[in-house]
């Protein structure tokens, strides 16, 4: 694993990893190093078993001020740009196929690859002052690969207008067309995400990795094979000892005990 | 047909079918026995070339608590559960692909798989009290099944944080999310479902069968091939004497008679 | 190119063209006339290098009523309706495929195929009285083709209901479900336009060509192919003169100077 410290912070507590982008200078621009960071610690929660969610925050200012523009304008090469948007698309994939579930953390502005990194996560708590942009068109640049997550999350015709005027919407804005989950007051913020935190972690660690998995999974599918794949996945979760456990406590009006994995 | 009597009531007033699950004292859980009998009824209504629409309702205080976890617990196979959740997708695709729109009468909670009811369905209308959850995941089973369906209808974020938190959400909550397209008072939700019911009696029979049927069917095409599929489709449709005779009485300022299918 | 002068009103100003549909006594139906001068015009825009943006715009009372139910009456015929309906497929997929961005510009009624337009449009601004519905279903004609459009932007449940019910739906209901993007009173109509062309055309035309194409072509890919995609077009834009300029002058505070394609 790199040494992720200079500008990704990873801290375990039980099997809650909070990985905080510490750029704080730099707006947590994605640097290729911040990807690097980020690649690596994601491939070390996906190692992990006893890993049960993540909360990915961010230092200073901003939540994340997308590609770090400066570094990129320093090597105008196409295979390096090729390379660093099929980096960056990776990060984001790895996000979204993580065995747990990912809790994006936004007390700021969130633009570019870093509203991206918003909507490519499950779930996702804004501060009211929180803004959100996909603003790479004000360079020049249309936010292409953020287009692929906002589109995922967010109705067509807003979604364009996002990209193709590069203009900020509110938090508010942002949940009620299904960017984040909450909006809340920012010194609620670490309370609201403690609380989707503690829900995750009182469930069953297999059934929410089961879950996690197979509803990535099944979102790009036909509907026969969506329903055929789910089938399979769910008799499989019915065998373990945890299901027993569950149906059992709740059968007894008791609080179930896991088996942990 | 299986004597559905026991657990499901199937009622025809004219062109209209009612479905009423019937095992109130077990919050209308999904038995072996009710799934056949859904699956056996919705079966006839697809040979039924005199069925208009469907209501599906329930007896009792809730409307669908899901799967009978009692009776899956009973039977600790991996073979069993997999037919079981097949069998169950399976009258949910039965839903989706009947000739003729099937309205979800939701007057009380609808749980898991009685959650992908309600979802499966064209169209639902909810009494105000009525409450929607994929609450799988609090006895360690991942609401996966339910998801697909979920999913087809509530944008991503909320519906993860719906079946991974397996929390309640209330049914303006569910409207607001387009799991739901009404929400009324309890009392007046025969009223709204009898209203929606009126609407789709008055249309051409073989109209709103060609519509259910093409609506449901291109959801999952890419853009060129729906509308390859759709032109097909409304050609024919074209060809129809209730088309000529609806033309004609839109130009005459009078209420078209139609042929009856 | 045809005349189109009889049904369809064009007009140039810098990069910004205005069509302007032009039947107001047919409540602008889409004629075949009408298609095939939109079809005409919509090809030149494609080669035309310099066009920025397009407003579709209408004459007259109604924004659109859809086909031409008279003509379409008058021709009974199996294999011309399927030609007529995959030439109106062929005009909505050329305006998704328009290498720039489509504005409606809704002052009044939207119905059926006229609907259509608008779903099919990449951004929507309607005046408060404008109204819409998918209302084929009334004379035995269910809107299969405007379907594909309209369940491309409006979430499954509330598309159905608008399909099978053939009713109205304000232009606020309109917004809140993603068919259009902004409501405004109608003497703010085309300032509200003008304000969102003044935002395409501050911004790189190459950046903009690259947003609308990719937008649109992603949108039916699985995600890692999705990522594959913009990844390539996203260092391909990196390339180009506008970006250099475009972070030159974000990191220098000043506005940036397209080279113009």
């Amino acid at each position: 694993m790199a040494n992720a410290g200079d500008v990704l912070l990873a801290e375990r507590s039980g099997g809650v990893v909070t990985l905080t982008l510490d750029r704080p200078d730099q707006f947590n621009a994605l640097s290729e190093e911040l990807l690097d960071a980020l690649q690596d610690a994601l491939a070390g929660i996906a190692r992990d078993e006893d890993a049960r969610c993540v909360v990915l925050a961010a230092n200073g200012r901003a939540f994340c001020a997308g590609h770090d523009l400066k570094q990129m304008r320093s090597k105008p090469d196409h295979g390096y740009y090729r390379q660093l948007f099929q980096q960056c698309g990776q990060v984001m994939q790895s996000i979204v196929s993580l065995p747990v579930p990912v809790i994006a953390r936004v007390h700021g502005t969130a633009t570019a690859a870093g509203c991206q990194l918003v909507a490519s996560c499950d779930l996702a708590v804004a501060a009211d002052a929180a803004r959100f942009a996909v603003s790479g068109i004000n360079v020049g640049l249309f936010c292409s690969t953020p287009a692929v997550a906002l589109t995922r999350n967010v109705a067509a015709k807003k979604a364009f207008e996002m990209l193709v005027t590069g203009e900020f919407i509110s938090a508010q804005d942002a949940r009620d067309n299904g960017l984040v989950n909450h909006v809340v007051p920012l010194d609620e913020l670490d309370a609201k995400v403690a609380e989707l935190v503690s829900a995750i972690c009182a469930k069953s660690p297999l059934a929410v990795r089961t879950g996690k998995s197979m509803f990535q999974r099944q979102r790009g599918m036909q509907l026969a094979d969506a329903y055929d794949y789910a089938a399979g996945v769910m008799a499989q979760n019915m065998m373990a000892e945890d299901v027993a456990e569950g149906i059992d406590a709740f059968m007894q009006k008791r609080h179930p005990v896991w088996k942990g994995r």
